[in-house]
């Protein structure tokens, strides 16, 4: 029986409680095998339940803890001095085995650091990856790693995170998921040393269906179901994607805007076009896992709103029912052995 | 007294002839003083030509050439077998002082390969970059560099970039450029390596404009001039705009396309939209430039059509009256001689 517990750090992001508790509720309601560990600061985050009318829940409960980390911290401050915030608890409930997820909005670079010291390493991986689907032209999915939680690869990282994204995107599909590598151009001869080297691996890997060479305009095209890059790369694509959705987002916005019948018309006709076009963040809606950790965390975006948390809630269920980590590792395994004999 | 004659490789790009030859009529009546040669296969050209009703243009010569370079070249083949290509006469008429500067839609790898090697590099300077301008939310626009010329640069190079960047935006401005390298975090605490010595060497550079770090959903939000990064990453980055901004434009097709009233009014509200979109695409709408060398040589999309290559001519005809290249050498002497006393 599977612990559908998951930690919430109801201080991160830059709402804090007036987010991260409405979301939980409204998660609860969704999931009736979830239980909530809120934990942060208790006066605020009963505040905010009464606000909702809550002074109980039977799988809702407060663990309380004073320290928070700001979204300026360093990591390496984060390791020395915030090991009771909120955040850091979250991940010793998982490490203990309270709970079998950590979600939080809070500071990337100390969540990626705190995840490792406490969660450690999968066996076999030598860096976690931050990994995010993109919504495709067919309402499909493609799951694209590093998305920033290395600054530079090498070959052999960027093997695992093609072990670890076809673990995470396999129970979406009946086939094998094809995998790709970003590149700049599509044909064999192009690329650098660190993508060269990395098709080399994983055209000889006889359990990853590698499909060759993928560019930055075809991200949406569904040719692939893992993309893997480094997270230099990675970080990069994603928010060029966030900055052109932006940018077409606001011309539209523009256009509504005027006082003219057109933009009284477009007003009433496009407001669905919208919804559609958030999901074009994938980070800001769904959130982003930390894989290659013996646990899940689930980071969620610093302005992710009531809506966007619970979805990040929503993908740490997700992960805990096919329990991703061990998935991980028994392909990862499948995969070197392979390689030995 | 500029000699303002392009050399136009005819052959280049999907179509040919068919975009290369009305683009240049149209160039011609827009640009009083230019003057082109188009270069390929004459008889093509000239069938072109008679379909417009030409036979004869003061301002228009032709010269002929058999071979051409298909796309699938490599750029080593295209230096050993390919120099009568329409492509290499072009850059022999810049280099012979003939032209002033060569536009081309054709093999990329091979027009960078065959520029480097028939005008060569400007004195100081390591490495081509290829450039182009983003739209801003302002209409304004910021050159990006290096979009893929290379597959990795130093920091030394990056800096180069910088140098170039701010040469051919300070044409648009009344103030210095501003400066800004493309990394996945603004604090100065993040990026990899590569920023961060380039960085350094910026922030040092009395005669640039440095205003630090920009992530990827800044790129259009008029923060800066000029960006710089490495050839793989800035070719990632641009394919990526292409990409959303396709997604995009493809998820409004779809709505208009339905037989709805709704599709109805839209297809009646929207259609200028696709014009302003058309432009999110700098490379498939204005051309890249490629920096670096003595000669201007201007790289138009593949898939281009006529008012795009037009528009990669227009912008030849835009640097060629700004003299870019001396003005590159001539910045690039005030900063290095700043640095050595």
């Amino acid at each position: 029986m599977q612990n559908l517990t998951v930690a919430l750090d109801a201080m991160g992001g830059d709402f804090g409680p007036r987010v991260t508790v409405p979301a939980s509720v409204q998660a609860l309601s969704h999931f009736p095998a979830l239980k909530v560990i809120l934990v942060g600061d208790q006066s605020s985050i009963t505040r905010e339940l009464h606000k909702l009318g809550i002074s109980e829940h039977a799988r809702l409960s407060i663990r309380h803890t004073e320290q928070t980390i700001s979204n300026n911290e360093k990591p390496s401050v984060a390791l020395r001095h915030f090991q009771q915030s909120s955040m850091a608890v979250c991940l010793d409930l998982v490490a203990q085995g309270e709970a079998s997820a950590v979600v939080s909005a809070g500071n990337t670079g100390a969540l990626m650091a705190l995840s490792r010291f406490k969660l450690k390493l999968l066996p076999g991986i030598d860096r976690p990856a931050l990994v995010s689907a993109l919504p495709t032209a067919s309402n499909k999915r493609t799951w694209m790693l590093d998305l920033g939680a290395n600054i530079s690869s090498d070959a052999d990282s960027l093997f695992q995170f093609a072990v670890m994204g076809s673990a995470l995107a396999e129970n979406d599909l009946s086939s094998q998921p094809r995998v790709a590598i970003l590149n700049i151009g599509e044909e064999e001869i192009k690329g650098n040393d660190l993508v060269k080297r990395c098709a080399e691996m994983l055209s000889q890997a006889e359990n990853i269906n590698y499909v060759g060479y993928i560019e930055g305009n075809q991200l949406f095209n569904d040719v692939a179901d893992v993309i893997v890059c480094d997270g230099f790369v990675g970080n990069v694509c994603l928010k060029t994607c966030e900055g052109t959705a932006q940018l077409f987002v606001d011309k539209l916005k523009n256009w509504m805007s005027t006082s003219s019948v057109r933009g009284w018309l477009l007003r009433r006709l496009l407001p669905d076009l919208f919804k559609e076009l958030k999901t074009l963040n994938p980070d800001q809606y769904n959130g982003a896992s930390l894989l290659g950790l013996r646990g899940i965390v689930i980071k969620s975006h610093g302005s992710a709103d009531v809506t966007a948390f619970e979805n990040a809630i929503g993908e740490a269920v997700h992960e805990v029912k096919r329990q991703i980590p061990s998935r991980i590792s028994d392909r990862l395994e499948t995969v070197l052995l392979e390689r030995h004999y």
